[in-house]
């Protein structure tokens, strides 16, 4: 397993002289120059990531990580923490959204357990990475120790390495973890410096008075674990789960292993800010699937500098923005490859 | 073929009870209801329109109607008048963006000539549907006649009902015709009462001198024409293009065959406009596949209520933008078919 400090130094921003062939390439087609907006943006930035200006067709998967959270003790989500679980279960069987859009989008789906609370049986389906059976509730303490932070990042930098080994050549990220827009709401205040308030949303749903509490956990984390937001292993640590610092790691992972990533919403944008606090050049390989309907998420957005894809209100998680968005990335990559020049196909060209 | 009057009389509002019932199936499904955001509307509103909460998978079709305009001849594209025909050509050989697109959604495209000026030669792949040998200049008087317009939105909806009875679920709009931006921000300006000014923009990439010279033409055609803001007709003839007449038609059609429509951008937002103001309840068939990067796009869509799928800044046509939000469509739809519910995965909903 490669170190997470190996890991970081081996990530450099993607190619600008590829993603400047391959927009002279895509000058040539029977287009109005930049007519299909971000379309051409995503071509040339894949490109880049895959170091080719003919990249080949992708190989997708979609890696929904689950962890659950001491803090969900506290009632902090409209569903139980049970949750967790039987969703992962039903991520292993097949009839979770995630696994519908993933099937809809060509892709396949790798359940991971970083820690989920009681151990899921034996499912051939899940690949188990845990940590421990959940984190601590960061309202009376850290959620992790900086030991377990790093142990969850390095499983997640190996899945991405394993995963590209055997021939991935776009990632998803997806999550599961009753609890989680609470650290990642927590995150995101102290990584972004937003207000507490601006960055905490309703979840799966839960009321106005649901919301204020949600609220007053998360500042008495803050005021509890006093993390070091110059330091984003400490912030992961004291205010993350087991499954957001999985996804930090395989983001890092992917970006190292030349791969790039379609981030789902607001939870893995938590994630993948901690990966850029960590090695800032991880954002040029990230693709920004959609933006969720989670109220904190256009500051991580912001904050990684990324723009949307997709804005259809969704608030699941999973990675099913993430599904959605990939066959954007897909057709981005087809009209590089398909599409007639004006030369081919005997069009003027403007001013011609 | 069925007139005009009697395809109109057939469009009723898909169904409120079907739209119901399929959100409901859609709240038992293992999820935060409402948490798939636009997908699940998306889903209602298919079924709603195909009277079942168990639409089978869509056949798709992409309609891409070409015709040139008069105006051309005044200087207000980038591109000369000819690439109409050369652009046809393309699609019929399968190079253009549009081809490339409906195949990763897995479209056929269906190539219409309602009036290109010189005819293509005989092709398989081109149906000719042909009113003229493209409009007359509207800065100088009427595009076309009442008899014109009335039999290219007869011709969409021969094709949409020919389309339907051949087992098309889903329908696309695309168009190709040189300075059809032009007729496309005129329509606009009547319909809405926007200033031309507002609803005109740089098409395929007129510099400023351009955009002042085909705002100032837009004015003129206006108060040449004097066309009646309350006789859709009458406003289409005298400011519209063949293949914007015929979209309109295939939209009627479409809604009265019980078809869903996915809308791509300005210039078919226009052809949805003058069919909403023959029929209003049209509006319940259409899908905003996105919003165009062309300035006059939003006060189209903010007259027909629609709120787009996707914000790529393409501003290309083809139909490109509903061949790219056509997954999202098929995703809706297996989220409604294959998802698993609380009950069957065995998950607790919220408050269990």
């Amino acid at each position: 397993m490669t170190s997470l400090t190996d890991t970081i130094a081996r990530i450099h921003p993607p190619s600008a002289r590829i993603a400047e062939a391959t927009q002279h390439l895509l000058d040539g087609k029977t287009k109005p120059r930049g007519s299909l907006g971000r379309l051409e943006q995503l071509a040339c930035q894949i490109a880049a990531i895959r170091g080719t200006t003919a990249p080949r067709p992708l190989v997708k998967a979609i890696v929904v990580m689950g962890a659950d959270h001491g803090v969900a003790a506290d009632g902090v989500s409209a569903y139980p923490p049970a949750v967790t679980r039987q969703m992962m279960l039903n991520f292993a069987r097949g009839g979770a959204a995630i696994n519908v859009l993933a099937r809809c989008a060509g892709a396949r789906v790798v359940v991971v357990d970083l820690g989920v609370a009681e151990p899921l049986p034996d499912e051939p389906a899940i690949r188990a990475y845990r940590i421990g059976p959940g984190t601590r509730n960061f309202a009376h303490g850290p959620a992790m120790t900086r030991g377990e932070a790093t142990a969850a990042l390095e499983a997640g930098v190996a899945l991405a390495e394993e995963l590209a080994h055997a021939g991935v050549t776009l990632l998803g990220t997806g999550e599961m973890g009753i609890g989680n827009t609470t650290a990642a709401s927590a995150l995101t205040a102290v990584l972004t410096g937003a207000a507490p308030e601006a960055v905490t949303g309703r979840g799966t749903g839960i009321d106005d008075a649901g919301l204020a509490h949600k609220l007053a956990v998360i500042r008495r984390a803050i005021a509890v674990n006093q993390p070091d937001a110059g330091d984003p292993l400490d912030v992961l640590g004291k205010l993350g789960g087991f499954e957001i610092a999985g996804l930090a790691g395989l983001i890092l992972g992917g970006a190292a292993a030349g791969v790039p990533i379609v981030v789902d919403g607001f939870i893995c944008g938590a994630a993948a800010l901690v990966a850029a606090r960590l090695a800032p050049a991880v954002t040029g390989y990230l693709v920004c699937a959609h933006r969720s309907a989670e109220l904190g998420h256009h500051h991580v957005l912001a904050a990684l500098g990324l723009a949307p894809l997709l804005q259809l209100e969704l608030r699941l998680g999973e990675g099913t923005g993430a599904a959605l968005a990939m066959p954007l990335v897909d057709a981005a990559l087809a009209i590089l490859a398909d599409m007639a020049t004006f030369a081919s196909a005997g069009v003027s060209d403007r001013g011609a």
